[in-house]
């Protein structure tokens, strides 16, 4: 068993450990569904009371006595109708409902049992497994916060109180993660967000409609000179398209049949239906084929940080992490077969390149298949394309070099994709962004280019987004520099603080001739002391502080203090503008303290 | 009378000559309206028959016999009852329902006659003057096309066939008429907004909703460039706002009561309504009111190029002119009472430097005011506030020495405003932008500052567009510049041609040293004759023609070839790129050919 597949039975086991915790605090509990997740297992119940804080702890006291116990987990299968006798018998009523489904199904159902060291059973579960070999096997557990969900997640359903809980193979693993959560929390990126006016939600425009503050723009300004530079290098032409169109052209592009549930109710008016656009692929692809195309000029990239709108449901909606508007770092290539490697390989160079800009060291990509099932229903039914395109991707990737894992049923609806992972500097996992490839769309949208022996083929496309959108990149990157952007991305790069009014004159000099180069600078003109202008300045993480007092005037110096660093240097007034446009221009990244 | 007036009524008796020639030619016409319009007038009628063109050479035929015959225009005045008598035994319906309504109104009834030498009267038409002295002195006539037109504009009512006539004072000042017409057709933005590849539009997408293809973005994106630099240097912050809003905030902002018909229908989901922004106003506004604010940072000044949708009926859409999706060069500014004028003339300012940096040199400013009538329907109901308002962008205006009008019934429906016109190399009008003062909106979002005093004051608010929307600028540039753009602007700047296959490398070469400097160049590597290569690249009216052949290579140099100019120099490969970027960098006008 690899180390992956032991942290899944252990927290498998931890899922049943808490169950049996519960079933001894109330044992008219009943019991819901007890799943693995990302940092550890949540287990739901429906109980004779709601839960406070101080249960978690009896909860957890309850579960160490059990796997001091060391209880041998033990694998039973049993017939259905003997299933369905148990769980009633046992007033289970939410497990008798799934095994009654599994059984119709024609699955197997099994059962765990907690034995111990006499033989006697203490706990039994319906569950898949595997598990781990005894209840003082399951590593670090730790109870972490009490939510509500529905049954099967329906509100018509009854409610169940969750219990959420971490669990990793050793203390110091669980440590490590307490301590990233705990520090996530003070990077939240809504907390943040506020704190340093990055942008601000309005009841009165709508929930999941961030509007950006002039902190958040100048994020949003300096992402776009990137990609536009990148793009500009990387041979990619910039287009601008509207963000409605008529329904008839989400039709074609497959939208609507496969996308409908994601987008916004469509405006009538005039006879037809107008929709916000949910992507920008289709308004592309009529721009590419709005005029007679040679091979000469394939591939073609059309580059559109565009904005789209998703229709999201008010529950999922979190901070800039998920919304219902987003403005997205969007690219479409149109080539030839032979292209397909090259370009492919160029976009995958473009994340690396991204990610050594921005520190992301540690990130991971999945390709991601089509499923045999979903072919006609979630995906256009092609299934030779499938495999082929598949199977093209695959050979890429491993050109590329760039780790992957593979996952059936997560592809687009047109073609297979790489779905990117990245982890931010406290080690939290991101989804950032995909990279497809479409075999299906040009086809639909009938795009062609006239090819060296005269006749007409059909390009492939591929779909990419670096940048993800502004919303869920600027969130990724307020948590990954705790707000204290490198000095390249920084709302404000540079504060100038006189330490009294006699000295704003040269304070004033130096704004300016720093400000005539482009350096976003301010100059604090309140009358407050130093120390008052510094925490001011540090509340707001600006990277560059210039102190200037009676020395710094007469020699024509700034004393500049680094907010990243912590360090206070001395230079000449020119010498500082040098350093800090160098920095700027070469997009350093902050400096260690 | 001055000159405007004279040319006035010298069009209003050419519609009256012209309505004389067309009775004779069909005595059973019904006349409709004939007004006065830009260059002339036109007159609407009934008629037993579908004019053909070869009607307007027999009616100009009869209209040059009639000012022959120097027929005087005498005034006459009727009581109402003999007026509706007269009309209906003339049979003019039309005429006698607008007799009816003016009489109803109180109104006084006038005519006017056309009396030949022997008193006879040859032609009367109710209407209200001046007239010129006699038919005679009606400068020079020439009737240019015929339009369907319904009466009163109404589809329910008769449709009409109206006829346009230009006129003019003299010969000359017509034939300048139909030359500057005869080539804006030649400019016109749609035919070269096609050839150019500047942009499109796709019945799929709908009508009204241009898409922007790599050229367009280009210009687009060097506008928005400017704009950027501009606002930088003038203290403006950049805020991002999404595209849909909650009813609720259209409703505070006045444009739900005041605005719905140019709205798009609203979206309906959770139960509420979500409209597309018509303007970026309200948005603005809550950024504003975002956070405390104090005296100490006003004025606030945010800027955006924000989309915006308004519902145009499909009749009118016209190119990039009139749009149903438009991309504004916006922002507001906060500001204190003291700091108003000082802001309204920095505004006035960018104007102008504007129109240096676009070579428009004639343009005109027009204040735009309320009127009475309209308080509590079109305008917010405070005339005291209106009139303090208007007197101060007089006095504003004023100072800024720029020359303006103004007109009633035309301001914005929170305040007075500055509608600006500008006329293109060929001397058309066309309404750019405008600059307005809101007194009203702020109070109603409850926008406040912070004074001195430490009491809460509301700020006014300017809204300015000096660069209008993105559509209606560039449809206006490119007939300004015949879509031969200066180099900055160009969506290719450079063309790179190599006299054969041989010279590939050195062009390629050049082309990429150009590339890293940020110069949008092509190299054609079609392999055809020179010739070719030059008639390609002029009918893309890309500014620079770089010729590489064999004396080109061996000495490091290009024969660069001016669009504009139509001149041919030979540079030295780094002295072509130093000149170059010169020119992009100062944004320097097209050289004179």
């Amino acid at each position: 068993m690899n180390k992956e597949d032991k942290l899944h039975a252990m927290r498998h086991s931890a899922a049943h450990v808490l169950a049996q915790a519960v079933l001894d605090m109330f044992p008219e509990a009943k019991l819901g569904i007890g799943p693995v997740i990302a940092d550890g297992f949540y287990y739901d119940f429906e109980l004779p009371r709601t839960l406070i804080p101080e249960d978690l702890s009896i909860l957890e006291k309850k579960m160490k006595e059990i796997m001091k116990a060391k209880q041998r987990f033990e694998r039973k299968v049993e017939p259905a109708e003997k299933t369905f006798e148990f769980l009633k018998e046992a007033r289970q009523p939410f497990k008798e409902e799934l095994a009654r489904e599994f059984a119709a199904e024609g699955q197997e159902i099994s059962f765990y049992e907690n034995v111990d060291k006499n033989g006697k059973v203490k706990f039994v579960d319906m569950c898949e497994g595997p598990h781990a070999e005894d209840t003082g096997k399951i590593g670090a557990v730790k109870l972490m916060k009490i939510a509500g969900a529905y049954w099967r997640g329906d509100e018509k359903n009854p409610q169940l109180q969750r219990i959420y809980g971490a669990c990793f193979e050793t203390k110091e693993d669980l440590q490590a993660h307490l301590q990233m959560l705990e520090e996530a929390e003070k990077r939240d990126h809504r907390k943040l967000g506020r704190e340093l006016e990055i942008y601000m939600m309005s009841e009165e425009v709508g929930a999941g409609l961030p509007l950006w503050m002039p902190n958040g723009a100048v994020i949003a300004e300096e992402l776009e000179k990137l990609a536009k530079e990148v793009e500009y290098s990387g041979g990619y032409d910039r287009v601008r398209t509207p963000h409605i169109t008529k329904g008839e052209l989400y039709e074609k592009s497959g939208h609507l049949p496969y996308y409908a549930e994601s987008m916004y109710p469509p405006m009538e008016m005039d006879n037809e239906k107008y929709y916000l656009k949910p992507m920008n692929c289709p308004h592309h692809h009529l721009i590419f084929g709005g005029k007679m195309r040679s091979y000469r000029e394939m591939p073609v990239r059309f580059a559109e940080y565009g904005h789209c709108y998703r229709f999201e449901d008010s529950g999922a909606l979190f901070g800039l992490m998920r919304v219902r508007s987003m403005c997205m770092n969007d690219a479409h290539i149109y080539c030839t077969e032979e292209q397909f490697q090259d370009e492919f390989l160029a976009v995958i160079d473009i994340y690396k390149k991204y990610f050594e800009i921005f520190g992301i060291e540690k990130y991971e990509m999945r390709l991601s298949l089509h499923d045999k099932e979903g072919l006609g229903k979630k995906y256009v039914d092609e299934e030779k394309l499938w495999i082929q395109t598949e199977e093209d991707v695959r050979r890429v990737m491993k050109k590329s070099g760039v780790k992957f894992s593979e996952a059936e049923g997560e592809a687009a609806f047109y073609g297979p994709k790489i779905d990117v992972e990245i982890w931010s500097a406290i080690g939290r996992e991101f989804t950032l962004a995909t990279n497809q490839l479409d075999f299906a769309v040009p086809k639909r949208f009938g795009l062609t280019y006239v090819d060296k022996d005269g006749k007409d083929k059909t390009p492939l496309c591929i779909h990419r987004a670096p940048l993800s959108t502004h919303e869920r990149f600027i969130g990724f990157l307020i948590e990954h520099f705790a707000g204290a952007f490198p000095t390249w991305l920084a709302p404000v790069q540079v504060t100038v603080l006189p330490v009294s009014d006699n000295f704003m004159d040269y304070a004033q000099e130096v704004a300016a001739e720093l400000k005539a180069e482009g350096v976003r600078v301010k100059v604090d003109d309140n009358s407050e002391s130093l120390g008052k202008k510094i925490r001011g300045a540090e509340k707001m993480k600006i990277p560059w502080m210039l102190v200037i007092g009676e020395k710094e005037v007469a020699e024509k110096m700034v004393a500049a203090r680094n907010y990243h660093s912590k360090k206070q240097e001395v230079y000449g007034k020119d010498e500082f503008k040098k350093m800090v446009l160098k920095e700027i221009c070469e997009r350093s990244l902050p400096a260690k303290s």
